[in-house]
């Protein structure tokens, strides 16, 4: 379990052990990296590359691309998600944004459909053309991932409702799991649309986005086909 | 030649013609693909398919993300770029900024160094782990380039100068061409970083940044490892 992305991340860690715990895993631990300088530590990078799984906590998605970006502990993480059928890493919130190779760092669904109020950076990429977007039904965040996806529709955005989670086997097989809503945002279709020719804080005009509401068990699972 | 980042294509391609008219390049054509409808002429798809090399103008580099993401030019040139040794892509400005995989598309030389000031999205990734900038010493980008190296020391920052081109070859050697500089910021050392924790238009503070200048035959080339 690494707390890195969250500001209280001892008690974070604890919620988890617990959590887990109720879940009979017991062989869990938690790495509380806070910096660049931690994730140099070569106590963590060998846990890293023994760890059956790997889970990213809650918090501020950027603090884990500044803190992870091109360490030994990345470039472990990628190698072994790539070449281990078995190994398995996962995130909520802030942890699940992070996946993509292109990451939401900021965007209130007040001003969402105004050119330049969504905020994105490279994100961890464990999974490309993709943007996740979290919290996504109760915090209203249709319209910041429509604007990611319309300034680049080679990317599918997938939104992630509450107590719900995504299934990604095979690096591109997806399958709903959970209580509630995935949200599958394809901008392959877009006609018309300004988002390049407009300036910054005006509202944006796409046509023709293709949206998908998803649950467990009631859609197959639906494969990303690389661009 | 690709004129879909300009807003004046038409003198934009009859500049290029004449251009490359005097390095008698002779079987040269423009391309007007001023939108997504357009990206979707099987004329146009047959003569990305066709082409020896294909070169996108400067312009808007968004233009560029928002009318190709997604669309059968843009998968045809990945897997030509991909599996045929002898397909050039090139681009200058804009062309150049959206070649990789994220892209620079507006930042302020004077507020580039307070957070948030610099705004990126997906870029066409042609190249990966990096991140390209142009008319790099004459605008004086160095904090837009730093800032989004920042957020993610995944990857590297390649600022190009004026006259000055990087000729790319096996996916990652590059190596520089032309009358002046190419800028390499490269974050995978930085130490103390604050962008994560701080709030939008705060000021960043970036430790450890490794900085290369380069220019033609003065270094040898370099190879991008991938992380």
């Amino acid at each position: 379990m690494i707390t890195t992305a969250s500001t209280i991340p001892v008690e974070v860690g604890e919620n988890y052990l617990e959590a887990f715990a109720k879940l009979s895993c017991t062989n869990v631990n938690v790495m509380h990296i806070r910096n660049r300088e931690d994730a140099q530590k070569p106590d963590y990078i060998q846990r890293i590359k023994e760890a059956d799984a790997v889970m990213f906590s809650g918090g501020n998605q950027m603090r884990l691309t500044a803190t992870f970006g091109g360490t030994e502990i990345y470039r472990t993480l990628q190698t072994r998600y790539k070449n281990e059928e078995g190994f398995l890493i996962a995130g909520t919130s802030a942890g699940a944004m992070a996946m993509s190779n292109t990451m939401i760092y900021e965007g209130n669904a007040a001003n969402a459909h105004l050119k330049g109020a969504v905020k994105v950076t490279t994100g961890l990429a464990f999974m490309g053309d993709v943007i996740f977007d979290s919290h996504f039904d109760k915090r209203g965040r249709f319209g910041r991932l429509a604007q990611a996806v319309a300034t680049n529709p080679t990317c599918i955005g997938i939104g992630l409702g509450e107590d719900t989670g995504l299934l990604i086997t095979e690096g591109n097989k997806m399958e709903a799991i959970g209580s509630g809503m995935i949200i599958i945002i394809d901008g392959h279709n877009i006609g018309y649309c300004n988002i390049a020719d407009i300036a910054d804080n005006s509202p944006i005009s796409v046509e023709n986005l293709t949206v998908h509401f998803w649950r467990k068990e009631t859609d197959t699972c639906w494969k990303q086909e690389n661009t």
